[in-house]
């Protein structure tokens, strides 16, 4: 048996998210059924992704791995995959990898980019969330800064969160600004469900004047002291580091 | 009676391009609809647009007038017409004008923008023209050079091309590097049917590697000469001048 990284890109818009689901449209499915048929595997092919996206939330650097005996090489693998896969996935590249290699359990963190776009417009509606109005781009900064190290993110998440961990290790947490469009960018050794668009919806509330403290909404580990959860196609998985 | 000039921007993906057509979702249509509900118009508005977009083609800066009693002012037009109009239209300024005005006949020049992008992504596909492999941009931009000035443009039109007048004078035509997109920009005082499409298609070809002349092309005078008509999605008017 070998073992292959992925990594793809993908549009969420036509995706009921990257996890399999019985009679749904995911990610997961068109990837294992495309590897199947490249390896001429008998069975099933079980692939894991880094992160389990959510309907409508795109992927640039999500990572996936499986194990096939197949003597294919990465690259004619990486070409093959592209040819049999639906155009709104795409595999950037391909690579074998260690036995012991899980995309999900390997990676040291994770990085995602929940993208705002200033102007109203008729164009890219899938791909930015528009915020009208004056934002306090420094609020908004220094918010972020304030989730940096390592904390309970209980406060970020949903009920159906099913992480024994609620404790994340914020690596980074930065506004990025390239007008029109403002970028709440955080990487973290794991995520919580919903954290990205929990946080970037809080953070919005403290750009629009709402006097609040994340380090206090942390301390209180209570999901109603959040913001609002933002719609996810604004939300990038960008990278996955191991 | 008043006249009103209005700035727009367009997705080009679910309409049947600018032009009325019976029983199909056109720009012109929804925006002809919405202006009548909003002014209270008895009758049908008759709304003139500087370019007559194709189907799939976008709009960052189409250019429409229209004539109307209405009291309304440009600011409470423009906010009332947005929020009548579907996601995919948005005015940007609406502007009192001269009762002179005309959006087709005033313009003195319009700019269209055809953009490649060079990577394979599953991501902004209707947005762009995947181009892969190796490209002479030095070549492509000698070429576009050549369009400058004025000529007879037959060779890059069609036989459904309905203009009387087939000479254009070429302000501008360069191709801009942004990686991953190159984009083929070119500003004209007028457009004849497919023409940015097909000079694209063209210059893509000399990009290739065809050894070709767009003087020679030109004076032929024969749409056979020219590249291929490349697809609407990566078409933009961005901007008409008056």
């Amino acid at each position: 048996m070998r073992t292959f990284k992925l990594t793809l890109e993908y549009e969420g818009t036509a995706f009921h998210g990257w996890q399999r689901q019985p009679g749904l449209r995911t990610v997961q499915e068109e990837l294992s059924r495309a590897i199947a048929s490249i390896t001429c595997a008998r069975g099933e092919v079980t692939v894991t992704g880094a992160g389990r996206t959510d309907a409508g939330v795109h992927a640039v650097g999500q990572v996936a791995s499986f194990s096939s005996p197949t003597a294919l090489s990465p690259a004619v693998l990486r070409r093959g995959l592209n040819a049999l896969l639906p155009r709104d996935i795409r595999v950037r590249s391909a690579e074998e990898a260690p036995a012991s290699f899980n995309a999900r359990f390997s990676a040291r963190s994770r990085s995602y980019h929940y993208i705002f776009i200033r102007r109203p417009t008729a164009l890219w509606r899938s791909y930015y969330y528009l915020v009208t109005g004056e934002l306090d781009l420094a609020a908004m900064g220094e918010s972020l800064a304030g989730l940096r190290g390592e904390h309970d993110f209980t406060t970020f998440t949903t009920a159906e969160d099913g992480s024994s961990v609620k404790r994340c290790r914020v690596i980074r947490a930065e506004l990025i600004e390239t007008p029109p469009l403002v970028v709440v960018s955080i990487a973290a050794d794991h995520f919580l469900h919903h954290m990205v668009r929990s946080l970037a919806g809080t953070v919005l509330e403290i750009g629009r004047g709402k006097p609040s403290s994340v380090a206090e909404m942390l301390a209180a580990r209570d999901p109603a002291e959040a913001g609002p959860t933002l719609p996810p196609h604004g939300l990038y998985l960008m990278h996955v580091e191991y």
